[in-house]
Order: C-alpha cells, then structure tokens, then sequence
C-alpha cells in the first residue's frame, strides 16, 4: 500500500536542501529559491579521523544503550547520615575536594578559601595564616570527592568531621556520599572562611547531623530518585532550582526532625534552618545524579559522559570506556546575574561537583521544566527552552523517570555522548553558582556555563586509544 | 519623524483582511491571495443591542479598572481555624452549600449525599433515610456559603460543628472562610456519607481543627497569596493542582502542629493525614480567591464578574455592579480523566464553589502555569497553554502577584469582564473535580467545564437595566 519514493517528485516545485554556511542558503533565498536548510554543523576541528574510528567501534551502540539503560534504571534512596570520618573513611590531614585533581600551587580562591576554612575547623591551623602556610608547604592531602564516589557542591571541600549524606542504589549495589548543605552567602563551599562559617560548621557536626540521622533512621529509607521526577513536574531542574524538591524532603524529614531526642532549642534551630533553605535538596540530589552516572561508568566501549566536575580551575570529564582518566581543559567563567554590588570582575572560573545534575539528565539539561529559573541564572524563557531541545542533540536517549511536561512529558535529555558533542561542536548547557574570585567572599551570583571544548576531543583521543586491534 | 500613514500601500503586495466565517479567506487562498484572519467572532446571539449599551456606559471603564485594581491589591492571610458555629454565627439545622440557592426537590445526588452526611454528623437524624425525610420536608434551612462570604469546594456543605479556616483582607477589611479539606476518596463534599465519611468528619472536629488552631495563633498570619504566588512559578494552578502549595502550607503549619499541647498519637495522626493530602492548600486557596473578588465587588457600572459557583443543578455568576443578583443556568457536566471504573455516565454535572479560583485569576486561568495538570483533569499541553492564552481575550487585565513562567512571566488573565464574554462568545476555562451522579459516591474524576452561556447574556441585560438614564 505504500507509495512508489519518487511518484509526485515532478508534481510539486522543487526545494534545495542546504546544509552548513549559510551563505549557500541566502544566496538562493534571494533567488526566490525554496530552501530547507538542515541544522548540520562541522565536527570540531582536527577529529574527523579519530570521529570516524571511535563511531566505527561495533561495542559503541550496545555499550551505549547499556549505559544509558543503566543511567535511567538506577536507584537513589537517602539511607543514612553519618560523618565522613566513619563513611568514607576520611583520615585526619585528607581533605576532599571538587573536581579533578588539582594541587594547591593551582588551586583558585574560593577553592583555596574552603581548605583553609576546613583546616580551622577541624583545628588543624588556629589561623588562616597558618592554615594557608601548611597547605602551601604540602602538610595536607587533597583528593577529589569523586575518587571516594562522594560529590561536592562548589569548592566541595569534605573534611573528616563534616556530617554526609548517604545515597544507596541498591539495583546496582553502589553507594554515593554528599555533605550537609549550609545555607547560602558566606558559607564554606563558595571559600568563605570566616568565623560565622566556622562556627556553623560546628553547629552543623555537633547538633544539625546527628539530628538529621535521627531523623533519616527513624524515618527509614527516602526515596530520592522520586522526589526528582515529581520536582521536574513542579517548576525545578535539580541543579539551582531545587524550591520544590526541598519542600518535599523537608516533609519526609520534619516529622523526625521535630520529634528526635534532643534539647528542644536544638530541634527548633534545626527545623528553621532546614526550611530556610531552598537549596536544602541540592545535597542529596547531586548524589543521587552521582548514583545513576556511577551505574553507567565502566562499559568498554561505552562513549557516554559519567563525571563532569570543576575544581575552578580546571573543567574535567570523566567517561564511561575510559575507566577513571580525566580530562581536563580551563574552567570558563559562567555569565549571569549578580547578589548585591557583585559584578562579572568579581566571579571566579566555573567551580563545583554539581555538573554531575547535568550528566545525570537534569539541571541545566531540564532547565525546560524550570523557566522561572532564569530570574536566578540569568537567560530568558525560551532560552530555558531551547537549552533543553538542544541537548537531545548530544545525549543516547531520554530518561524514563524524569520528564518535562511543558515538552509534552518528553523524557530529559540524558547520557551525554562524546561523539555527539565532537561532532556537533554542542556543548552541555550547565547552570551553576558563581563563586567570588577572592577567597573568603562567598557566593557573588549565579549563571551559565559550558565545559571548555577541549575535554571532549581528548576524551576522543583516550577512546580511539582504547579501541580493540 | 513619522511616515505618512500610507506611504509604501502600492510598493508591496496587497494582503485581504478577512473576520468571521472563514469561507471568504479560504476562497481566497485558492486563488493565491495572501490572507490575514483575524479572531472576530460574532457576539452571542441577541446580545447585540444591550451589548452596545452596556460598552456604552461611561462609567465602566474606570469601574472596570477599579475593580481589577482591588481584586489584584487584595491580600490573604490565614488568621484562625474556628467551628462554622463561632466564625460564621452558624446555627444548628442551618447547612451552607456550594453555588446558587437551591431547594432540596431540585439538588444533585452529591448535593443530597452531602447533606444528608451533615445532618447524620450534627445528630440531627439517627439514619440517612430519617435524615432524607427531614430535609425532603424542610425541616433544615439551606444557604450558599457566598451569603457568608465562606466557599465550599464541590457539595461545600458546612454545618455548625465544622471547624473553617479564616482568612483576612486587611487591605479592603473582608473576610473569607472555609472548611477544613478532607481527604479524597469518598468524603463529604464529593457526596459521600458513609459512617467512615462520618467518623472523619468527628475526628476532624475533635483533634484535626483543634490541633490547626494550635499551630496557625502559634506560627501567627500565613501569607497565603503570597503561597499562590510561588504556587504558580512551581506547575501549580491552585485549583485542581495544589501540590506544590499544600507542601508551602504544610511548611507553615507543621512546627506549630508537631510541638502542639495534645497527644502525641493525635498530634502523629494530624501530620499524616495533613502531609498525605496533595489538595490540602485547595481549602485556603479558595477563600483566598474569594477575598480577591469580595474586593473586587459592588462597584456600579463594573461589568467584571466576581462569584462563580455551582450546586450541581445550576451554575450562577454574580457581578460586581449588579450586586447579590445571581445569574444562573443549567449546569454543564465536565469531560475528563475518571477514577478506577468510573465512566461519563456516573459523572454529576459541575459543582462547587471552586471556580472562585479561575474568577480570581488562578485555576483553568492559569493552566499554562501547571501543564502536568493535564494528567488529572484531561486535555494535553497545548490546551493547557492554549487556556490561559484565550483567556485574555475575556478578562480585565493580568494579575500583577500572579505570574506565568512560560508566558514569560505575563500575569494571569485576572477579571472576567461580562461584555468580553457575550461580545466574543469566548466561555471561561474551569477545570474541576467530578462527583458521582448518585448520592453517597464520592468523586468519580476530574476534568474541564465551562459555566452555561445563559448566565451571561443574563447578567447583560442586568447591567442594561441597572444603567443610569
């Protein structure tokens, strides 16, 4: 029944299909040509060869839909709440850190101000001199959160008496760690240091953590993977939106919370705390995100993004073929609005473990689902739109759990393919926290942001490298 | 420095404008005319004459203007929870209900159900059939809780032993009430009144609105536009979706609720059965939007309608410039998603005190706000946006609290304005819950209704008559 391919060909005026420059396109527009131009866009420069290899790679398309079958299908429960020394068996003088691995020579500001910060806190230094002279000298070990499966939000600094949330996938029997969130402004994680942040580090270990155990204990497991598909229905992406993933935990939480053992001061400044902030969820969102790249990490073969992260100095990604290699290109500034008298001088290069959102199909990737979010990032609404469209050019599929309902409930953008991204010159649109340049400030805004270029290509390298003979 | 008007008519192609029938503007496309249609649709039948009038009065405009100004500065706060009997005078054997007056011989199966549960919770009959004979007969007085300037969500019978939150305007000095919500499933206000129904509404009056009390006089006012306001930029639309704001008001109440002098397994059974409900915020929402038109109210000459409520029989507006006058017809019967096994035929037609949502500017008004919707009350995304988008053509102005993200932050069509709506022929948008047609069902689905085109041109030739000579 179906129709002879050319029958109606010389029925109907002929159109002339362009694809690249466009200057082909005008020059036949302003003939009163009919054109379709295709949204065709050259590889980067200098990957054809290795482009052509990699996507010739007969494991690729299996080793993919694995990953991505593997993204989507992974579990996050909330479990416990335990401190890092215990969980994740964080020795005294090892400080855990954003990103891929940096030293202290090349570290940035607010980088350089969490490690001081966390030095004085845990009473390795009684000054920021002091602290700044050991790290300096190498009396410390700096180790990235996501060498122990942990992450980090901004400078992502964990020290060993730091309360961490604990993140179960049971389907794929793996475990991913994330601190306690400190609220916003002149806090730890964007290089503050001073003395109120120290202090409510102290607050945080000595009452907020084990009262938050209690609560996690005695509420039993939360369903974390959940609480993200229902926030992707009411206005959040996961990354800098979090209102209503917040408002949910909070409510799995409150009840233990308020109820727990322990002086009713305590339990009153823990409750106004945990709902003040609306990026309380972020904390365990992002080890969740960390539990669906982990199941995908580790498939020969396999060109699908498991790490992206930022130290603030260096963007670097890690991929599922390549085992735990980095690579590594510049971190960008992002662009966005600004708290206070702030400006784009004051903001330090892209910095935080919570691109790992983005990689696992939701912050900036689902920035469809939040429009409201660029009041706080920055863009419009149809960009917000658009960001999200446009990275089903780079990604193996949709995922099953989170969908966008303005996109009629289409499945998130998800499992970034490097091949995609060389191919296409599209980069990951990420959204993220600005951190001020100078340690010791603090947040200075919010923006946009994509990795530097570079990563991907070298990724390509390590793939070709790693082909079978 | 402007051009003459018609400078450039004959250097370009001539386009016909075309309006109504489309005939005329498909004919000419056939003949390779360039056509622009506009929307223009002819007026509602036999309107035409008090139509010109009534757009005549010049005191409407500025009557008109007044009234979006007060409905859009109106606040809402949540001040007490107190028995019907107390807040509202409320006597035994009196019952408010939901819509229009309306007599026993004339009401719905839900309505019957409704009241006959509430005449078996107060101890006025012993049996749903003693308690049938009564009302049969009269032996109770009915009243709309708009006579109160209280809302009931579908049935909305309150009897005296009901305990009502209490909002406040303190802007225009009015008061708004409402029941508290109880639950889905078979309940009260869907007609249900089976002795679970029963038992929930005693536990309700014993422990639940005694315990809200507590925590609203402990946690003082509650912003409740404010709540809308977030709800919004969050996927809902305070009608059918109110996930987002029970999980705010939640936030709100329950510190207040957890540590309240009661016993612990009460105070338990309060937060869970509180934290369960995703339409908790629908009971605070209404009489929020009440407020919004109490405002907006009694202004003459103003055309823009301020109640619109159903008892299941009829459906009835009020107008701010024809005063307590109800303008009623029969009621539609909505289309939509049903329940388990539930089909059309068990559907009753519309009913509630609900729709004051959409005459404040929120619900079926602000569907695009909330396109996950859809799920529940039917239709898909491009209605959901489509709704909130046409129904401008029939409104004042936009709400100035209330915003759209999508819309890129347009503020919800806010006033209907009675001479759009007979000019244009455009009906509002309400979505809704749906009861069971036979008494004692309970809800059956929900899905999306619009008021009878009768109470328009009605209320036109009110406001023809009303006009000054």
């Amino acid at each position: 029944m179906t129709s002879p391919p050319l029958q109606g060909l010389l029925h109907t005026e002929p159109v002339v299909a362009t694809a690249g420059v466009s200057l082909f396109a005008e020059a036949l527009r302003d003939q009163a040509v009919a054109v379709a131009e295709t949204d065709w866009m050259p590889p980067m420069a200098g990957t054809e060869a290795e482009l052509a290899r990699v996507m010739a790679d007969p494991r690729r398309a299996a080793a993919n839909a694995l990953a991505h079958a593997r993204m989507v299908a992974a579990e996050a429960s909330l479990v416990d709440v335990r401190p890092a020394a215990q969980c994740l068996g964080l020795e005294r003088g090892t400080f855990l850190h954003a990103g891929p691995p940096i030293e202290w020579a090349r570290a940035s500001g607010p980088m350089r101000g969490a490690l001081i910060g966390a030095a004085l806190f845990e009473g390795l230094a009684d000054t920021p001199q002091e602290a700044e002279r050991q790290l300096e000298r190498g009396a410390f070990d700096l180790e990235p959160c996501h060498h122990r499966d942990a992450v980090g939000p901004m400078a992502g600094v964990v020290s060993p008496s730091m309360w961490m949330y604990e993140l179960r996938d049971e389907v794929h029997d793996n475990t991913s760690w994330c601190s306690l969130n400190e609220g916003l402004g002149k806090v730890l994680r964007y290089g503050a240091y001073g003395p109120e942040v120290i202090e409510r580090l102290h607050w945080m270990t000595r009452v907020l953590g084990p009262l938050v155990q209690q609560s996690v204990r005695a509420t039993g497991p939360v369903d974390i993977k959940g609480i993200i598909a229902q926030m992707l229905q009411m206005g959040d992406e996961g990354h800098n939106r979090n209102r209503a993933g917040s408002l949910m935990l909070l409510r799995e939480l409150l009840p233990g919370l308020i109820t727990a053992q322990a002086p009713a001061s305590d339990v009153a400044e823990a409750v106004r705390f945990s709902g003040a902030n609306e990026h309380f969820f972020l904390n365990v969102g992002m080890p969740a995100c960390k539990l669906a790249t982990l199941a995908a990490h580790g498939i020969p073969g396999s060109t699908i993004v498991t790490t992206m992260a930022r130290n603030g100095t260096d963007f670097g990604i890690r991929v599922s073929g390549t085992g735990d290699a980095w690579f590594t290109g510049p971190a960008n500034t992002p662009q966005g609005l600004f708290l206070g008298d702030y400006g784009p001088e004051d903001a330090n290069p892209d910095i935080g473990d919570s691109a790992i959102t983005e990689t696992g199909g939701i912050g900036g990737f689902a920035m469809a689902a939040a429009p409201a979010i660029v009041k706080f990032v920055g863009g419009d609404v149809p960009f917000a739109l658009e960001a999200t469209q446009r990275m089903y050019a780079i990604t193996q599929g949709e995922h099953t759990a989170y969908t966008v309902p303005i996109l009629e409930f289409r499945g998130t953008p998800t499992g970034i393919d490097v091949t995609k991204v060389v191919r296409t010159g599209i980069l990951p649109q990420i959204n993220t926290g600005m951190a001020g340049a100078v340690a010791g400030t603090g947040q200075v805004g919010a923006g946009l942001v994509t990795p530097p270029q570079e990563c991907f290509p070298a990724a390509l390298t390590a793939l070709a490298v790693a082909l079978p003979d």
